[in-house]
């Protein structure tokens, strides 16, 4: 295995080579760090990076294993977390100046769960700022740029995590999703993101954007990854009062290849919206691998689909400036007019609007719980389209001109409104060379069948081998 | 046993009887419509009475019984249900005209599980409009009237359900406590009401006030038919998503009369406040028969208490406007004025500042949750005072004027903000003959200790046993 593609390496098949000692973590960060150098002036991944803190960690890893304590899979993995997960010791922004030389004094839980399993952090990732927006702008610390065409938007808020992950900068990244911001990144940069269930990874330590919409999740290349990250991440913790005590299986039982017997609803309304044709029948073929894999397909309808974006935004947005009124008011000038521009939408909101928001919610929340009683996964596009050039505010299909955020995040928001665990994973390329991505999803607290199906399909497809031309 | 007296047996009492048939279901009927109809000129408690359907339930039970069909402990016993328990085929008016011919096509969960006990509804009882106010002044359908001085308030907004059990017009009824809706008129009418934990009771059914501070609960004149009620009412229901999965004990197994071991706090806040020094007297009596019983008596402190009545406030406020806004913009000349004025108050509570409260709420609890990791119970006043003068919007204490609302639920909202299990129970006298009460509070689901040691303190003391002179 030559050292110059161990940057690209999953975790999955580096965690064989680091515990028989055939790799050492040492040149997986050496290899990671040499990918960053060469990749980040044209990706800008990172607004922080900690090559010698990585370095001194890889070597302790490197010592522990040798001494035969091997602490499991992610031992000596290269992670990097999205600059909202607070670090000890290392500055985390939020995506803005206004935070630029904040330095938690305690890591967030996802934090400490990577630094217990031997994960080696190699930086903070680059974000929209305050997580609030689905593009990946960014003007105080760069905006961000997609591997398979740096003129593009890596997609949001998670852009960093994105980038890192699809250009082997990173083997692990970590986002956080509030209205798809895990799976924005993922789909628009080609790679694997989950959304777990709401509540079954803590946020303890997190910025919050909507503290009932916020979900952190692993961006990684494999869902074998996903299932391994998932391992470590998840669980109740006591510093989060919204994680729930439901047992964690092991995440890597579902990695079977089979989905023999799993009935799937393809959602009618997602394809009755506006969508790229391209796109549309990339995620149809995705879903008929499926089907030829031994799953069930079945059409099947969600009615209020369309209420998802106002219901979503008036929560999102009335939550976001509730958590960040304090700076909104005292540092508005200071923050990028577009999410202050969001922030202050939100101070007009009454708590009565908020509250119907909430009740129907709840009526939006008992249509899919109902879907999900006849079928075990909902399926569909994560995005209508493949990913807009930078700052493009408006975005056409098919002759018709739509806003840019509204039009990324419609098939999104769904799961952060249900808080249903949720991933996306490469489906193929349009004809402009850029990935699509299939959107499955799955009953609460079950990721396991969700992780079941996305690696049937990965194992029967290839689209997740394919790396950026960089 | 003279039959004259059926109407004030508890039910504990009265099972007994039933079951062995020495009474019939429908002389306790016949006893309770009799006082009824003696004592309803005065106090005005109903708001609909049936009496033909219930002696017609009257007569199957006794059928039922006699054919050796005994289903428990609330078969034939006669009950009342606050008229915003919908009730299928009896119109449930919430208190307010503007619903006065609303006729429910389902039952509430509530009332279907006491139809399932045998129970028999007698009707449906007088409330504050909307149950927004804690007095019991309802201009549509009359203001409702203390049985121990018919001058005074029964206190709200449950008020012609304290008053009907105060005054041996049911066994036991039912209130709702948003902010001590059920303790309050409990107190000032010298029954017991339990306020269970928040999601140990289904809301299914009920006319919402504040969708995350409401708690229906049982108001009996012994704390044996709060735990007989608790044992038929208690438990998850799949029609209101907020129930909780918890193992639902039987109740009547903390009716041991022995407190020994237990550790009860005193808030010293509590008594720092202005406060009638009579009533503070009978309740530091009531506390110190518990230490003399055996607990364990120990000051703990709560510095936040001064923020329980706007942290409160301002999502009940929030929360009452998003239920009823339709109402309050197409019938607001219609609805009580007092009642109308605070929707209207909601109206302008931005979601920021509702999420504020919620943010603050979740210290508050913190703090609450902290003492209850010491202490078993937390004990105090349930009200500062005794029963006020009907319409009396200030009271004076010690000489300071003090508005009604605020003063009357000053107490009893900490424990709608945190969700904890409160019971209120006489403690004694003041010198104008009205009771006063002991409030003790407990740890979430932990509705057992509080009806262990208010069992215990009223087998040592006869309060309960004292009937207005009516």
């Amino acid at each position: 295995m030559p050292s110059n593609e161990l940057h690209y390496m999953s975790a999955w098949e580096l965690s064989g080579l680091i515990r028989n000692r055939e790799v050492s973590p040492v040149d997986v960060v050496e290899a990671c760090l040499a990918r960053i150098e060469a990749t980040e002036p044209t990706l800008n991944s990172f607004i922080t990076l900690i090559p010698e803190q990585a370095r001194a960690a890889a070597r302790r890893a490197e010592q522990e294993i040798g001494r035969g304590n091997y602490r499991g899979p992610l031992h000596g993995i290269p992670v990097g977390l999205k600059d909202l997960f607070h670090t000890a010791g290392v500055r985390t922004t939020s995506g803005t100046r206004i935070y630029d030389t904040f330095i938690p004094a305690e890591d967030c839980t996802v934090a400490t769960k990577f630094s217990e399993a031997g994960a080696i952090l190699l930086g903070k990732l680059n974000m929209h700022p305050l997580a609030f927006g689905p593009t990946g702008e960014n003007a105080d610390y760069g905006h961000m740029h997609n591997p398979w065409n740096p003129e593009r938007i890596t997609g949001g808020s998670s852009g960093g995590s994105g980038s890192a992950t699809a250009a082997g900068q990173c083997t692990i990244t970590m986002g956080s999703d509030t209205g798809g911001s895990v799976r924005i990144p993922a789909a628009l940069c080609g790679i694997t993101g989950l959304k777990p269930t709401y509540g079954r990874v803590s946020r303890a330590g997190l910025t919050p954007l909507s503290w009932c919409l916020d979900h952190p999740g692993p961006m990684v290349r494999t869902v074998e990854d996903a299932a391994l990250t998932m391992n470590v991440i998840a669980g109740p913790d006591p510093r989060d009062h919204v994680t729930v005590n439901v047992p964690v299986p092991d995440y890597t039982a579902a990695l079977t290849g089979d989905v023999r017997g799993l009935r799937i609803g393809v959602v009618r309304e997602f394809f009755e919206e506006p969508i790229d044709p391209q796109v549309a029948d990339l995620v149809q073929g995705a879903i008929s691998v499926l089907g030829e894999l031994g799953a069930e397909i079945v059409e099947v309808s969600l009615p209020l689909f369309e209420y998802a974006q106002p219901i979503s935004n008036a929560i999102l947005s009335a939550e976001a400036t509730a958590a960040h009124r304090d700076i909104l008011l005292s540092d508005g000038d200071k923050l990028y007019p577009q999410v202050r521009d969001r922030l202050e939408e939100g101070l007009f909101i009454t708590a009565s609007e908020y509250l119907r928001a909430q009740q129907a919610r709840q009526v939006f929340c008992q249509q899919v719980a109902g879907l999900l009683q006849n079928v075990d996964l909902l399926a569909g596009p994560v995005e209508p389209v493949t990913a807009p050039v930078i700052l493009e505010r408006r975005i056409d299909i098919g002759g018709e001109s739509i806003p840019a955020v509204p039009l990324l995040t419609k098939y999104t928001r769904v799961y952060n409104i249900t808080g249903s665990p949720a991933i996306s994973v490469p489906c193929g390329f349009a004809d402009d060379g850029l990935p699509a991505a299939l959107h499955l999803a799955g009953r609460n607290f079950d990721e396991h069948t969700v992780i079941r199906a996305a690696y049937a399909y990965q194992q029967a497809t290839d689209w997740h081998t394919r790396r950026p031309p960089l």
